[in-house]
């Protein structure tokens, strides 16, 4: 069975009428003073209940992305005790996930909090995909399926500038293996995007290491 | 050391005042996309940290009921990872705790839920007020000191209201014992009130069970 | 597959008698120096084991509440290791859980501590009658079938006091709320009982809050 | 802090006084349907709280095992969720424990039962002594403190019978390693005992292994 | 599916093919620095995975006994985040059994570590043999199925030695039960050796406890 | 208190001689079986007792990699039992660290698991350095302090190539960020090696992206 957040409304729909399916009510709300209620409108009992959700604001649903990720923790929770055999949650976008380590001293790991929180809630599995390290797999317990949509992104670039002569570029360091094996896939070169302070008071400059000269550059950021 | 949540800047800082501490600065914002960070300001190493929040929304600051529980649960999960000696989680106003017990099926003890996501963050012990069901401390395997604003409130109205005839009102059944409680300590009578539905699509009526004639009522809710 | 324990074994064999099932012999004793032993009669392994025992005292058996406590524990425990696939402990009556908050400082919330005892021996779900407070079903991480007589009761009286004039009536403010429920059933009003003592050394009164006059009273206890 | 329960009562009190202590007096009572009650009568935040209680019937205060254990647990329960600093119990006696291992399928390991009721009731710390196998010891996650009589008992031995040439005899096959260590402190030699059914329904005899001849036996079980 | 681990290899070999089954190829290595690494070479999604694998080294194979108990727990780990429904260790040798105990201060448990080491990594059952002590399946949170080879080794003496008439020994007092289990099965009596070292510096001299004079003497030690 | 383990011994006495201390004897040794054993000589009852042991084999000792790590656990398991206050495992090398993500399916997250074992053996905190990605941290629930030694590295280069013009060479795209803060440091540029294999069967060629020309090539790995 197939349940959907209010912040991934459209997604479940989609999935479920691709599917043939119809989707689990869940009866979601928000009272005035801001909490949000669930109530699933069947029986789930002894079911695999997939409940898609992206721990992401919606504007049109009026959601933060903490309402969104409390939504997610409370039908998880709500399923657990209503006999659902197994609870997948399926978060195409998994919120907090750039916060996955200590920049600094004495801040949270908040990737780790968010796997902690789904974790004691109920999930018996999680699905997600492209996530900014691949190390968040290991902030759990239960098994993550993690997915990714670099090869139709990919795909998309080789259709659309085939015979063009392509340079791919990462925004800054951090982006480089991803951008390699992008570069890689398409057969393409790759250089990277450097900023620069030289000394206080004076203006940042940007610049490339890599040659791109004539080259038509795609830039690849999450 | 005292910490403060933004739906608890007042509370925060008048707490700290009254105990001539400096307050531990947590460096709280919210992202465009509305996630939310923290960092604190100094050292917390070693220290038994009060981190005050309550569980409920601010209009002033923005937040949703959802954000200031997630701004909570980050704070304490930031403050365990950063050697904390203790955490004890300073909350007057316990979010969701009226959904303590399941009134229909397939809903959830969200109360329950809110306990579970507390320990896991890494609560030593939680400090709050005037839970709704006596109950929900026992929903945590931490230790919990409930307190009461009970014994201030009834203070009050005997100082405000003496010699006059009460009558202690309880707005709905599941009040009475609360009520039955407060009346007891004034020395005055109670009474509650109920609605009733005689018959589908006939008006809804209310009465009062017990004797409230000629008496000034103080009616009792939270 | 059903097995009972001494403190439930009339209702045991009731239920597996109605199912035309052979109850699982638990092979129990109790040793001379009063510990309690169990050995199953025959091979569990795979099974969806049902073990039905009440949280109380048999005179007839010669057990106390906590005999019957630890010889349910022990069951559920040797049927864990025994590599039963689902263990379900069936209870009409949880023991204890009429201590399911702290009316004083400094004592148990015993029903918190039977919950964690069940789930510590290795209970997969628990099935329970008209606990005395729902909330107790939150103490629980394992899923609770929190069943009621209530409509049985009901029943009970309308077909023995039809068209009669009642009235229900609440022992004590603390069951008002179940007796609200009771009494809309019935269509008919409520009232409660209060006691009170005006002084010291002054004998305790009894009184009726709410309209019984020419009624006939159903009183509603646990 | 010392505290005791009502099968150790005696234990409890020479303890205290020979530590100059007063007890902590922990409001023991067993309500009229068998569940045990406990409610500390001081504070004892913060405190190191030690509870004296072995898992052992009494037949003075009308306790089970089963009772007396029940009771311990709640003792330790209550003085978790009272903020006592660490809990001890220190249990002279183990309930239980010659159930350390299965000695036919389907039948509990009920000592290590027992270990997973105290840990998670509270235990920080258990203090026992001479355990039926030392191996129970590794059924806890928590620390144990496993003290032995031995040495006062072979003084004893070696008191009274000095200069008489003895055998420490064990009565089955489980002792012997014990009776060998025994033996050896007092430099003596030892034997043990078999008993034997040659054939069905032919009746059983008993015989000694080692030499005992003109010896004074000493004779050694738990 | 059956998997083994290069210090059970030809025992996996063995099993697969009784069973007229593949073996699950597990791509084990030992990367030049010494740590081990392993992937399954097929989806073992939803299987029931029995990883066969004996807590001990293998000279063959260049592996430490704590090189095989890494490797067992990486496959046990690997499998459950591979999705694999049950994961069964099967470990014939179950290393560090003989630590079962504290025989003096301040050693460690071995095999409560290791029990605690194979839990954490997700096994959801235990099949072993002839432990040193039975009480180790106490040491199990899951199931363990705990085999003996005494049927076969006792029919081996039988068969190889009938009409002799025969004496069990026990190489140390650890072991007497044991012994006495296994003559029983043969209808033969036993003994028990012991060593003794009359005074420091005089040399330990080794004498029997019980009558072996003119018989066969079967020793049993593990 | 500080203890070693055999794959630190140097770096143990080290640090226990710069603080004055004597360290902890932890009676280290190898069964012929390949079984490690420890057992402090001393009482660590109430102690902060530090046990430095990098994971990795160490020749001179004749330990693999996992006997390293074997060893730290059961010496951090015997601390736990023997009533060590705290336990600070300190491990300069963390073994297993470059195994942190799944690179290909059906393979471990080796570092997860080591982070699951050192915890439930029962550290209360880690000690570690330059971890290959900063994300591991968030796999533990435990308090883990990172170091670097990036300073001292970026300071020893100053010192001995000032007044050069240099340029930080990434070995790979995986390493780009440390050397872009490395660079950063020095106030340095930097490029990046990358290696090709234009075609099937034709040789791989490396090269650089980036200007090197002319300057003095700093490489900096794990």
């Amino acid at each position: 069975m197939v349940a959907a957040g209010r912040a991934s409304k459209e997604l479940g729909s989609r999935i479920t009428s691709r599917l043939n399916l119809e989707p689990v009510e869940a009866g979601l709300k928000t009272f005035p003073d801001g909490e949000v209620y669930c109530r699933y409108g069947e029986s789930i009992r002894g079911a695999d209940l997939f409940i898609v959700q992206s721990i992401c604001g919606s504007e049109r649903e009026g959601l933060t992305a903490n309402d969104a990720l409390m939504e997610l923790l409370l039908m998880v929770h709500a399923a657990k005790h209503s006999s659902a055999h197994r609870i997948i949650a399926v978060c195409p976008w998994y919120g907090y996930s750039r916060q996955d380590k200590k920049s600094a001293p004495r801040e949270p790991i908040s990737a780790r909090l968010v796997a902690e929180l789904l974790e004691v809630a109920g999930i018996d599995r999680l699905v997600t995909m492209d996530l900014h390290a691949g190390q968040v797999q290991g902030f759990f317990s239960k098994t993550v399926d993690h997915m990714t949509a670099m090869p139709i992104l990919s795909q998309y670039v080789q259709d659309h500038l085939a015979g063009e002569e392509l340079v791919i570029i990462a925004p800054d360091a951090g982006r480089v293996k991803l951008v390699r094996n992008f570069a890689r896939k398409l057969g393409a070169p790759y250089a990277l995007m450097e900023k620069e302070r030289p000394a206080h008071q004076v203006a940042q400059t940007g610049y490339v290491i890599g040659d791109v000269q004539g080259k038509i550059a795609v830039i690849l950021d999450d």
